[in-house]
């Protein structure tokens, strides 16, 4: 026999996992509020002139973000249909790293690393796309992406050989005087040109060095086109197969009608919500 | 019983409003000689050499432009069908903004603020845009953006989050004496180079900067995909419901069907080369 | 009655305007190596320590270069079926162009504008694109690049006023000290920014200066899908279009079966040389 | 009569040559290992403060990896089916490339250019690519660029073209003393700029050079969409062919026939559920 969820648990947890009600959207609109001007804080933090002036203040307002996100973060714990699998999921661990690190400069002194992990908490933004209209297009995004990152890895290590060929050619034929002192200088020299970043920190003077600069330029300018026409050719084919599956006629078994259609474009069977299945 | 309009009212509303006429053609290619040249004077007015040596002309031309399209204000809310709803549309507030900033500096003295006003003049070419034969690629265009909007802002979130979260990592990997002074400074940085800008003010100088920094490129290389992707498909997607059209049912003059559909899809008549005009 | 051809003309005209004939290719070769020499004896004459050096050999190969192209030019003008028609063609006028110049350097001394003109020499290369297995490609990219341009118009006039409003806000916000000091060096900053080049001769340095430069990088990065849409898909279609006519039936009149059909899919009639109109 | 290939032989040319055997992962596992060690020593060895510090320790390693891959080569030699064959295969003749700068450092004294051949052992790298799961998306990646090469050829000589000519207009608008110094100058920073790559290294100052390079800008920007277009669409191509296998005709066993049709376009058989195995 399951055992009953008392009626404020079942309560909570639609503030906090669902999005549908106005409490939900409340919750979430508090949320995403909280999140984006703690992060501000951190950042804020970390310029030398501000810190000097606001240290105690931000030092306050950090807790302050803290206490609520604790607050918060016991609460989806308590709502949780499930505790342990909310803890360990991702979005769980993540809620977790977001308040950790300012309860542990109570116990030792390592500020440089637990300001990164606060940043974390930016995460935690990710929990407004659970609102309904965005999460078609996210998921969307998603799998196209997911569906593409074998042949973009296949791309990168393609890319990356060439970026260490290309870097110790240029390690050849430019002197080190010029900033290119050593093979791995040129490889990062020449994934910063390849990439069409550019900076001009370090750049070619003899004429061999521009030589072979040409063709770094040349090849990104080319092989860009690669990632980009995987993006798209996937994205497209997602989205055919979400526009396409429309049911199949129970007469002629043919798919491919459009959704729209009344009757059967091969067979001319009227159809209805029984003869299409979906 | 609607109000007559008068002739002389109806001419000046063909030509300020309308397109097809011989006279409109006209005061649309002399308003575009006027903008171009009205921002043009803006602009080389803001060159100090310039201004030094042309500042009582430039004024003067300033005056002219002002008045003439007073005056082209004035004849619009005359001649307009709905003078209210037109002086609250979009190009009706870009069209009073145009004039405004010149006759407030006889009032008050704010001249960069009120500059910036006259640049927005430029919106006004928007106009020419009502010319028939780029109307149809102009909404095209703009139909593509508006549908792209939600999956290219959802990119934008994902980029700006990956922007915070490899900015702090930098912070945390390389010296503030090489620029990387606080985290906000680090989060620039990771744009800059994202977007494969890449202005080389602020560059890494530490291995592990250069590290984070590769990470960075290759990141920018790749994502950029994504909105490429977004566009072109439903830049496709457009194309391909605009060219569908392909012929209508004899029987129930229904339109969209398939080239090699044999029924129609809406009322199940039998297709042949006589009932599906093309 | 039409004047008859005599046959030296004619073998003339095959060599230096047909590309089929063996001795039409040797032809092209010698003249595509003799145009690449020329255009690199202009490149190199120009760096100022190879002219010292080699001044007078420079001018020797220039003069002998010029005669060769002089004796082709007669020789095309010559055996042209339409002389005139010939000489007033685009490709007509670059030949002459080609060899002006050189001439002109005997009566005035005008180094700098003449040099450019011995440049446009590169623009003969496209003669060699008449070799026929480049001419469909060619044809190809060319149809595209047509059919895209109204759009790519109306995108750069859309991004040029973008490029001028960003321009001019930049000069608002950022100090004229940092090298933004009038709204055509800011304008000029907003594109080298847009189209992410990105010199970094000139940089945002106070926050206003760094926010605004974001949304020009962000911009940028997102608008740079458009061009690329509106290619790709008017590719697409020219692809599309290219590989889809291939007959109708006679038995059904229905269009888009395969190359290699033998059987029309929607009526099963046998296809030959006459049912399939092509 | 075939000479018969002894058993040991065999199971060394599993192993070596074949991927689906559990000992010729683990032999592809330890040789990926191997290849990227040794390519990481080759670039540590460059830095001069570590050349300086473990010189020594770099050369044992060297030689460790080079006796190494020897034995590897020789194995390879034995165990191939056709050993002459595979010697002058392209990766063969890298496999040979690998080994035999470190033994020639005995003979002869040219570290420079041995040390490139050295890093070629990185190509090596694509023989990971066997392993299955990788190999279709490679054969794709790859057939999709075999099949734009034509197209990107000629985007390149046009893209060259435009170069050139646009840095020689550079050379005749902007002063030497601001680094335009000669045509060659001149057209590697049209070519900095039109990939987008934008150093900074040497930029324009004047009006009208500053003028010119807005155009080459805007130019690099529109143009990148050329190979983008290309590659996305004999992408396209490609998967849409590989996606169009949709059954076998039941009575010819002929492949490719679209979803929607009635018909087998080969040999005319009408089809039904059950004669299209799908």
């Amino acid at each position: 026999m399951r055992k009953k969820i008392p009626k404020w648990k079942k309560y909570l947890n639609e503030i906090t996992f669902e999005y549908s009600t106005p409490a939900a959207k409340i919750f979430d609109g508090v949320l995403l509020f909280l999140i984006i001007s703690s992060i501000t804080i951190v950042m804020l933090d970390s310029v030398p002139s501000l810190h000097l002036k606001h240290k105690i203040f931000f030092h306050k307002l950090e807790w302050a973000f803290t206490v609520l996100f604790t607050i918060e973060y016991v609460l989806r714990i308590i709502s949780a249909k499930q505790p342990g699998k909310f803890a360990f999921s991702f979005l769980g661990i993540v809620d977790f790293i977001a308040i950790i690190p300012t309860y542990l400069t109570l116990l030792i002194y390592t500020p440089d690393i637990l300001l990164i992990l606060r940043v974390l908490r930016l995460l935690r933004i990710f929990r407004i796309f659970r609102l309904s209209h965005f999460l078609k297009d996210v998921n969307f995004l998603a799998a196209t992406l997911y569906k593409s990152i074998q042949k973009i890895t296949i791309f990168m290590i393609f890319a990356m050989v060439l970026v260490i060929l290309l870097g110790s050619l240029m390690y050849l034929v430019e002197k080190p005087e010029n900033g290119f002192t050593s093979i791995p200088e040129c490889v990062y020299w020449a994934l910063v040109t390849l990439t069409t970043v550019g900076y001009g920190d370090v750049v070619p003077v003899t004429i061999l060095g521009k030589a072979v600069a040409s063709i770094v330029m040349l090849t990104g300018f080319v092989i860009i086109a690669v990632p980009l026409g995987i993006v798209t050719n996937e994205m497209a084919k997602a989205m055919r197969s979400r526009d396409a599956h429309t049911g199949i006629c129970k007469a002629c078994k043919m798919d491919g009608h459009d959704a729209d259609a009344n009757y059967c474009k091969f067979c001319g069977e009227k159809f209805n919500a029984i003869n299409k299945k979906v």
